[in-house]
């Protein structure tokens, strides 16, 4: 459960319900749909200042529900870094960056929000871009995309990028339509969030190793 | 340009302006998000009912804006049928899917919406499946599926809804995405539309033909 694994201190306990409250509002509406009087309320705090006064901007409380996330993130992602050490094998560095993230969403059980938070926040250049920067930036990420640069062929002008926003768009909205439908109780493809993402990985090794097609 | 290609008789103005209107709230805000009432507004209605008398309940209205486009589409999709007739390459069935809607929203110009009010019907699972149901109900649709199933592997349960998922989250957000930067006028991997459905039907080759691996 979410419970178990998010907790974090006493003296925080402000801080991290209007977290919660905040990631859940985003999840469901939309960054931009949201304000900060509505998270503060969501939140049950009395003044409708609360979010500013301890987060600052919108974009200070975005970043600061990722970061509540990253650590755990991060934490399996040196793990399964040191299992594969100088693998040959581009399906185990596509691993190295997908399994982590949908590992830790199975981790926060169901209702979980943080997929959809993702799925949203994407939808915002700046904000996908401040996420994206925050996300890439820890050393067990760099360790995966340097491992996966040697599998990185020379491609036309535009594709590399392309198809790393492909992986992202992939991984993101498979994640939060199976969390939509977890909540919703619907079927879903895989039973499991384990074989959804060897599901992924599957789909993303097809999608890295597709022949480039020239354009004019 | 949009008007020139999606220009109604002048019976119909009313409808019109409030498809228009409906379009672009449900792009940039989701469709639940948005009233008949706001959309009455939006399109200079001074009757906040105009959206229930003109197209009933919301799902009604959403499938008035699908069933806009879904005639242009249909039509490229039955040329290039013509086309690649009795092809054995996997890449001009998946090109059959893909390309129809990628041309039609290029050929809507910019700003367009109908990429990004696709990608938020996709995250109602009632109106996804409405829509998709009656996307999929055209007979050169029928086709393109009928001409893929030969290229279908005997994959292990749930496999084939997957990756039939995965295709669709890709070109849609794709589209939703290079849609929302071409307003903005912020870069895209590919300069073009064109070469963006290349890449495209590429990315959905290598995602059709990824070798599955076993799950529990």
């Amino acid at each position: 459960m979410a419970s178990s694994r998010m907790r974090h201190s006493h003296g925080n306990d402000t801080r991290e319900v209007i977290l919660d409250a905040a990631e859940k509002l985003f999840a469901e509406h939309g960054v931009a749909a949201v304000s900060n009087r509505q998270v503060s309320e969501a939140a049950g705090q009395a003044n409708n200042f609360a979010v500013g006064y301890h987060f600052g901007t919108k974009s200070d409380l975005v970043l600061a529900i990722v970061r509540r996330h990253v650590p755990f993130i991060e934490r399996r992602r040196e793990e399964m870094l040191a299992e594969i050490k100088g693998s040959s094998d581009l399906r185990d560095w596509l691993a190295c960056l997908v399994r982590p993230t949908v590992d830790h969403i199975a981790s926060l059980g169901t209702p979980s929000w943080f997929a959809r938070f993702y799925a949203q926040v994407m939808t915002d250049p700046v904000l996908r871009k401040l996420v994206t920067d925050e996300m890439m930036a820890t050393p067990a990420m760099q360790k995966s995309i340097a491992g996966l640069g040697r599998f990185m062929p020379i491609w036309p002008k535009g594709v590399l990028e392309e198809r790393g926003d492909m992986c992202r768009q992939l991984v993101v909205h498979m994640c939060a339509e199976r969390e939509r439908a977890l909540q919703a109780g619907s079927a879903t493809p895989r039973a499991t969030w384990d074989a959804a993402a060897v599901g992924l990985v599957d789909a993303l090794v097809g999608l890295w190793t597709a022949p480039v097609t020239p354009t004019k």
